[in-house]
């Protein structure tokens, strides 16, 4: 599909210099954009290819508008603005209401006859499949879920009975949402499997990530709030919640019950230990280790960055004679003339 | 289903504080629990809900017992207890013994008339499903593999040809067992692939989690031994052999030909290296990185806990200039008129 | 099938040291291997199992050649000379041309007449199957996808639409290419999706490992050029360049727009930040966390390795005091009558 600029520039608020009939079908990258392409600018990091861009047009701040050597849609929030126009250029392929003649669906499932249950599906009994719900390939719904209405799950998705998934919320392949909890008593002979009795509750607006497991509570429910996003191969652990907006990157696992706020970014490779709160309008920067709450917004970190690997090992061996050097230090510190021995460890810990 | 307490006393060997023939549904948080629902109590944390939980009846220990408002079944370990009793109340779903219609299943597998084989699953060739076992939607089981019985593929789970499952095994959605091993052997034009011959075989009373993936081995077999438990995204690789009872946390990964002990416990995100070998009765704290061989039971760690980001900041600039202050303390160290040249790093490594 | 030595010696231009009438029929471990199997030695760790061997054959180099009790094919590269014979012995299983009455293929998909689509997989409406591929139970080929010659699709992978995979590539169960990239533009009311519009392009003679996830482009493709390996639980995100021949371990996360070069080995659960670059030839060691674009081949590193747990608090702990061990140094090197106050933080950063 094709709109003019003009009408760009009426939908989503932007003021437009430039030829409000030019047309734009596509979006593309400020380098690699064609005549019939819009593209935009909101890392600076790119900024030297605003200069000799080909796009039709780009979506830039007012502060780079001037630079552009074509027409520019003017947006305070250019990422954003260039996200809602890409999303009217580029929709989702359109439904197909109804249920594939492959999929098997039980016939105490409920399927919206808005919603497209896809080839070999699997729809479990007392499931409700809502309004233009998209039911991918390959994916299961289980016994008793509900599945809100515009859901997408995009294919091989696997829903645990009893989850409730929030409307317009989409779900990458691979997903599985409602395994059983981490959950085992030690006893003499081993462990013994505590049964995972709670289910998942899912928000409206989430994204969930390619490969991602969220486990079923315990007892009570594992909540992953409106809007929350979580990337690809994500662990969430039972009777987690996770607050509103909060955004969570790739290799990212997050204990048994604990809690992250609202409106959080967790880096990627980050862990959470169990049974703590983490406040909202935290930033985790990648690689961290949470090992208790947090209880202030603000930016928190550990993981060390590379250097070459033999000025890394001369780090490490430094680090682990750490003791000695202090050590060394305290001795420097005791006047002349002072005891010279019971000069071991100062004790801590 | 319903179980009076006086039941329930007699069969798990507990001290029953209250009116025997008071009867349970479910089970329930202390906090959360309804007049119908057993709770109780193991971590401490959670000793104050006790005071005022409305379950029917808790089990805890005799330390505890007497601050229960409520019937109490009084156990040395509680939470096994619980365990046990949350399996009577929360049974898994009754089987459905049978092939669905859907499923695939060649004429040369062998599928037990107690098992059930359900939707849209696919069995190939020589496999053999024993009895009660429960092949769940989307499931895959590959040529010449064995499934125990009692075990349960929940769903979406691909086990590789000639792959063994021992009994009563649990594998969440998403697992897969017995994919190729990482083999590739350099040469001149780049990686040549080295078959992976070897198969996967897991013990009975082992736990699978979500989306964890087991190498079949190269040569000879990757085993896991009974009662272990590994978590959701786990990586296990080649020819390793992980020890009865042993439990893995999420996001860890095991590199190749790597052989851990028995009743070990590994925190989420550690990795260990390919070809070392980690004695029985383990801990891993989490975040570790075990590069060598373990040949004493304990309690092993690496990873640092998080700081606020400008204080973490400080700390990393000052461990990359570690080499610059031990040369400053060395400095301080040589007596007044010494040599004052030649004062460079002190060549560890 | 069982194959002559002399064959083999031809075939692989290894000098035989026996009798080339003898006939090896599998592969085994030089401990394991029976009087029917081909052994080798390549690790110097196993060096020790040469002399006891019961292999009919073994592959070794020319300076171990003289210690086997057994025939030898003498080789420069026993490994890579091992895994052809490997592939030779054990040829993956054969090829049933054709599409099965259970799987799901569109009338506008094209299916090569040598090509096999196993039972319950989809292949979508535009999708190219090429000769002798084979799309494996439960695998998904979205839209306009195109998979090369001898490709195999092992099981349950999922390819998204207008994803491309060249010639002999192999993919593992559980892969997801061309999921949705992490892309969403923050504003006001919380995230706006990024439609992610790009798609992934994978070179030939690839091998993704299971439960592995590749994003597709946000605008641009992803790209994983020819040879490159990636084992299990790999994350590579929206707009990554793999280059040529690259080895990647498990649980590896490599974020948007990095671009990797060729022949680069990465060990385990590291993670490149997104928007740097990686020359070829560089080796990261495992845990390490790469912050910054590195230009010259070489090794790197970070990740620190584990002590027993209660060396590492200690460790930890002088850590976390390294600024006032600073300090104390600084206070030492003051000149004796130098000003006392004002000895604060170095104020670095």
């Amino acid at each position: 599909m094709a709109v003019t600029l003009g009408e760009l520039a009426v939908r989503f608020g932007c003021e437009l210099r430039g030829e409000p009939g030019v047309r734009v079908a596509r979006v593309g990258t400020l380098a690699g954009a064609g005549a019939d392409a819009l593209a935009f600018l909101a890392n600076p990091r790119y900024r030297a290819q605003l200069d000799t861009t080909s796009a039709a047009a780009v979506v830039v701040n007012a502060a780079a508008a001037a630079a552009a050597p074509c027409a520019v849609l003017v947006s305070e929030n250019p990422y954003a603005t260039y996200a809602r126009i890409a999303q009217l250029l580029h929709p989702p392929p359109p439904l197909n209401p109804g249920v594939h003649p492959s999929a098997v669906v039980h016939a105490d499932a409920r399927v919206d006859a808005s919603a497209e249950v896809a080839a070999l599906a699997v729809v479990a009994a007392g499931a409700v499949i809502g309004p233009r719900a998209f039911i991918g390939p390959h994916c299961t719904v289980g016994g008793d879920a509900r599945i809100g209405e515009d859901v997408r799950l995009v294919a091989r998705v696997t829903v645990g009975s009893r989850v409730e998934i929030g409307a317009r919320t989409i779900v990458q392949p691979g997903a599985v949402l409602g395994g059983d909890g981490f959950g085992f008593a030690p006893d003499k002979r081993g462990w013994v499997k505590v049964p995972q009795v709670g289910a998942v509750r899912i928000g409206p607006d989430v994204e969930i990530g390619a490969n991602t497991a969220i486990d079923r509570g315990a007892i009570e429910d594992t909540v992953i709030e409106e809007g929350v996003k979580l990337d690809n191969l994500v662990q969430v652990a039972h009777n987690v919640r996770i607050g509103a907006h909060t955004a969570i990157a790739a290799c990212v696992g997050v204990s048994g019950s604990t809690s992250i706020g609202r409106r959080c970014m967790v880096g990627g490779h980050t862990g959470f230990a169990g049974h703590i709160n983490i406040a909202d309008d935290v930033v985790v920067t990648g690689f961290s280790m949470i090992t208790h709450s947090i209880k202030e917004p603000g930016v928190y970190s550990s993981g060390i960055p590379f250097e070459d690997a033999r000025t890394w090992r001369r780090l490490v061996a430094r680090f682990k004679r750490l003791p000695l050097l202090e050590g060394r230090v305290r001795r420097l510190e005791r006047p002349a003339g002072g005891p010279t021995s019971g000069d071991g460890d100062d004790g801590d810990e």
